[in-house]
């Protein structure tokens, strides 16, 4: 199965900041053709803390114990319930999601010899049995709600404790990458605001863009150290966010906003840039799209009409970022190439998002600042496909006008824009714009005209004027409200708890006489479907 | 609320030809985030005339109060049954379609000063809080059966009485603009054939152009002028036909109209247009589109895969119309820009209707006609390319066939457009009969040989004569047999009768011991989704 | 109904080797609006053969003869097996599928003159009251399971015996056709490598081009003749493949072997191919792609979301390879032609492709060999373009790109293409191999540097060990193995079994005093479609 080979954990040599030993192992995951898992996994799973530390099993360590690396917990609630009321239990929670590679290596050596009996005690306990080892990646469709993944289900039990704060790294997101996009931008469109002929009459120096420059660079190193920490510290809590569906995209963020520091880059402090820059920073974006792409068109659990949303147009835009440095570099071919993989997909998420089978509501509105990214993609293919050509011609043009219409179309539904608290989302709105802005400049640089003129004035000082205002509602939140990084509920997400499913199938199974014939139907909502069967209903109402 | 902001009725200066005081003021409405309103609204809705009449509130008096401008008219079947046997009552039903803005300026005022011990009245009586407030817009998909959208649910009573002819204005639709773009393109096709190099040899004259044009322009100004009449009138009626999935799309009829009068101008009326009429005519074009774009985009109950369907494709279409006038005008940025525009929305639309998603069903038999749409936007896409490129190159010749195509599919299946009765649905025939064969006359002067003009002689004569078949259908059906415009049921939806909705609760509440779990399921059902849930099982069925 | 003209058996002159008389007529079906048949025709369906023998009708004949020409066999499952314990009956059933024109005029003709008194006799048998005549197009949605349509779902009955093994050319499907879309490939591929300047430097002889494309004309008459045979003798096997909504792609295959048998052609055996050929071969595939396409379009139970799969892009990408035929040979409008068409359809399919709506499902691990079909269009698109437009231009780039990253990213997911046995689905990897190596080829020969030149070795290399594999695979499973074609459970499909949905339909009539609200569910569910309950669930759930 594709699905599960991110699972192969590497044993590798021990790195971090960890201090305590690891005290589960993965439980072997089997994926069924569905992508349900349906087969019960007791071995491996439980106790191994007690043995290793040759303590008797006391059932609060137990059920700790059963936080595994790979994301398989098995976790009651009722126990969980009790250990977040003794403290000194609470505060090593956050030990599971330090764990890196080198417990990994001391676990499975400890497993290999402690496992063969280990297996025979739990055959015996009657817990295990009645839980279900389910992967980690597909757990968040089950267990998140709402179209942003964002809000654990009332049934579930959080894996960290939600009535306090987390440590700081773990608490920091990907999503912060967004922050260097949109600062990064800008030092891109104050160059070319200085250098567009079109632009001569503003007089606009090129210091701005190489202050601007500067401050980017220092965000994308600060903001690198910070998430590389976290690396290291939590990689469990990395691998998370990986497989989160949401999440998944701004792996992609770090890499374009190298992309777009080397584009404005100020001529002071380079002309011209090596070529291998151009193959580095475009590797991992290949790689990472050979793995998500991928997974689109092989279908299953995260194929593309099960986790599109605006933010995956945040995996398409590399392409075409890459494509515009690669042919400012005059790497033609390679520029093409990401053009055309990024063309063919964007045409397939354009439409797919404009479909939304799976997201049957609409986004909530906290997120409603990633539609801004529909502006962003069109953007920059016209700039990319403009600098392939060597002219702004009428393809250029066609992306470009898309751009602008989605842009009027979401400009005049500002209540769709309006009453949601701030936070890190709103830098979905700086990046959009300030492409924009940078495609009208190339466009009056072509057609100009005092029109267009007063387009790329306009939509210079909106983007410049929103980028300040999101900086400086980031810094007050950050610094003075310190609310900018809550709990990252995303990321706690435990083993379903099984017992309330068993519930749920003994009163069914009083419904099994009216015949066998319903036994499909029956099996689903055992399975705690009765959220799918309700979706399934609304699907065709919305 | 994106959905609810058509709902700000503006309070206009009293105009039109009504003389009754209005009756009923627009009950504040709730969206849940699932698209279904869940709050109940008792205020403010009912027993208004009562009170500004002096009169003790009479039964019938009352239900018929509850027909709001807002659509949220709260009707029990029983009420509404009794009071169609009483002849008197039943005339003034239409007045509640008649009312227009200077009704909504006295309501809103008496409102204001009835509303509070009302109020009070409302909250005693055990009928209003029985019933749901749902804004109009979102109540077509739940009251109208078909993918037409034109058949009331047999659970569903008729604001407007079924069994009596209606005023003459309330059952003239917004669809009969379609009859203005079947005349007007032909005039377009014969200044085509009279004008193309290739065509020449068949001498056609200038006067068949002048002619049809004459006619074009009278039809254009009749069919506007007794919808002007209607909106003035009935503005109730053109607010739900606006609202309306499928009848939305005809609003860009009559601009498309418009620009095929100036494009097929005969030279001997006007040589050059003034470039104020393309902004004038596009300016309505363009509002609509960031309107309804803008709906398919932010999702919801209007998001495209919910209303797509074959007549969509006319909301696209004015793009490519509008940048075939442009162009051939020297706008050619402007023309750019619609192309553009249409072109991505097109690309969406072709996609999403081979998917159908919503509509499980094929259309019902007395659309099919509209399923030839298809062929329009293609053959319009290539004129317009072709004049914006000033030749005929690939992309144009790439539209063009496949235009070609999709005529010959559809000619193919005979049986599929055979077998229903005429309608006003007729006329969708014509239009992109005309534009293929336009399409042809353009791709013949580039390739000329005995092929192409047998092509171009065979799709002039087949739209010509289906324009006079269908022309000469109407005229009799309008004038001799008197049924053109039957009661336009579709506007006469009226709020969900809740009534049996809690019988249906009632009988349910039986199988609620079977389980807490399935409270989601329940919930479904009783909102009246028993339609939903059976349209899921036939969507993997059909 | 679109759906029913294929029913219109023509009449025909008696043909092939048949020597049985038929005992059955076709069931008059009506399909019901949503696709489903509602209506039961007890008449003309059954008994024929005991009165035309002038036997009393045993039990056991009476079931045989249900098993119509037509496809809708009746087919009481207790009497079949006790007919598959007999062994005389048993040879028998493959005549059911012998019978072709000939017999279907005596058919005809004897149900004239039988069927009145015969109508009677039916109307008192209880047993056909209770069946229901489907047409058999309809048939394999409900009767089939899995995404490849090949299981026999456990509630069905075959129609021929499924424990023994059937005669060879019932069991040698249309999917043959696919080894020589995989040999004649590599002539063109052995072709280009000899001729393209860029690959000079190999030195390689045209006489492997011609060896090559000696055996693909040989492979394509052996396939031709032998699948001509079961035209002939298993006429009513062919119309079942022809209606199996995989196999039917296949029918594309022999033309496109034509055409790459055409482009293939060695300089020795000929230089200029007639115009008239590619017409010839055109031909039959235009009519197909409107028939196909048509369906797609219309809805209805064989609209594109129904069917698409990955085999689908066999119905494009015939567009693609006679458009590159077409172009070298200077036909370049009709070039153009099926360039746009298969474009249009592409874009089209590619989406939904990713989409994927109806099967819920992953495809079986056997065909996954299918999901090459996404290298070979966008391969032979980048060639079409490149010969239409006589050079390597950007459009063929980005199509060839596309086509690059999707082959990188299958050839990642090595887990996908391995842990199934051999079967014919493997050829569907020489085809696509073949085809981007040729566009490889012809990319080096635009940008010639040693990347390039040996990516087009490489590649060429791949696609000939695949081909050369594949073949002594499927040589030695012919003809050491006897396992290469096994019986063809697909085509055997019968009439659904309704004696239990009848009793499942008692056991839901207990539900029946919940509410008459609820019967639009029951209608559902009675019809058999518990099966399309649960995939309406895991539909959401997948």
């Amino acid at each position: 199965m594709m699905e599960n080979e991110d699972f192969q954990v590497e044993i590798m040599a021990k790195k971090g900041c960890d201090e305590e030993l690891p005290m589960s192992v993965s439980a072997k995951s089997s994926v069924g053709f569905d992508g349900v898992s349906q087969q019960l996994q007791p071995d491996n799973v439980n106790g191994h803390r007690g043995e290793i530390h040759g303590e008797k099993p006391m059932p609060a360590e137990d059920s700790y114990g059963e936080q595994t690396i790979e994301g398989e917990a098995i976790d009651p609630p009722e126990r969980q319930r009790s250990m977040s009321m003794d403290g000194r239990l609470r505060d090593k929670r956050f030990d599971s999601f330090k764990k890196t590679w080198s417990d990994r290596l001391e676990r499975r050596l400890s497993s290999l010899r402690i496992a063969p009996q280990e297996l025979d005690v739990e055959a015996n306990g009657i817990r295990v049995t009645e839980t279900e080892a389910v992967p980690a990646e597909h757990r968040y469709f089950d267990v998140l709600e709402g179209p942003g993944f964002d809000t654990l289900r009332t049934s579930e039990v959080s894996v960290l404790p939600e009535d306090k704060k987390w440590p700081f790294l773990l608490r920091f997101p990907i999503n912060s990458f967004g922050m260097c996009l949109g600062v990064s931008s800008q030092a891109v469109l104050w160059k070319a605001l200085a250098t567009s002929p079109a632009m001569r009459f503003l007089h606009v120096s090129l210091t701005v863009n190489l202050v601007l420059w500067c401050i980017a660079l220092a965000l994308v190193c600060t903001v690198s150290l910070l998430y590389s920490l976290k690396i290291m510290c939590y990689f469990e809590a990395v691998r998370r966010e990986y497989y989160h569906p949401i999440r998944v995209n701004f792996f992609f963020a770090p890499w374009i906003a190298c992309l777009l520091l080397a584009i404005g880059v100020p001529p002071s402090v380079a002309v011209d840039i090596h070529a291998a820059v151009w193959y580095i920073i475009m590797a991992p974006i290949f790689l990472l799209e050979l793995k998500i792409y991928g997974q689109w068109l092989s279908g299953g659990q995260r194929r593309l009409a099960k986790v599109a949303n605006p933010s995956s147009q945040l995996s398409i835009v590399g392409n075409f970022v890459g494509a515009l440095l690669g042919a400012s570099m005059g790497l033609i071919e390679g520029a093409i190439f990401f053009f055309a993989v990024g063309l063919a997909y964007y045409t397939v998420l354009f439409i797919i998002l404009y479909l939304r089978v799976s997201t049957n509501a609409t986004l909530p509105k906290e997120l409603h600042p990633i539609y801004f990214f529909f502006v962003a993609v069109p953007s920059i293919v016209c700039l990319a496909w403009a600098k392939i050509r060597g002219e702004f011609d009428y393809v250029s043009k066609i992306f470009y006008f898309i751009a602008l219409f989605i842009y009027f179309s979401l400009a005049a539904r500002v209540n769709f824009f309006r009453g949601f608290r701030f936070s890190l989302a709103w830098w979905a709105y700086t990046f959009p714009m300030t492409a924009a802005a940078v495609a009208t400049v190339e466009y009056s640089a072509q057609i100009t005209n005092t029109f267009t003129r007063s387009l790329s004035i306009g939509f210079s000082a909106i983007s410049t004027f929103a980028v300040i205002a999101v900086l400086v509602s980031t810094i007050y939140h950050a610094f003075v409200l310190h609310d900018l990084f809550p709990n990252d509920i995303s990321i706690t997400i435990a083993v379903a708890n099984t017992k309330k499913r068993s519930k749920l199938c003994k009163k069914l199974a009083k419904l099994r006489s009216v015949g066998s014939d319903m036994r499909d139907t029956e099996t689903s909502i055992s399975r705690g479907n009765v959220r799918v069967l309700s979706s399934s209903f609304s699907s065709d109402r919305v």
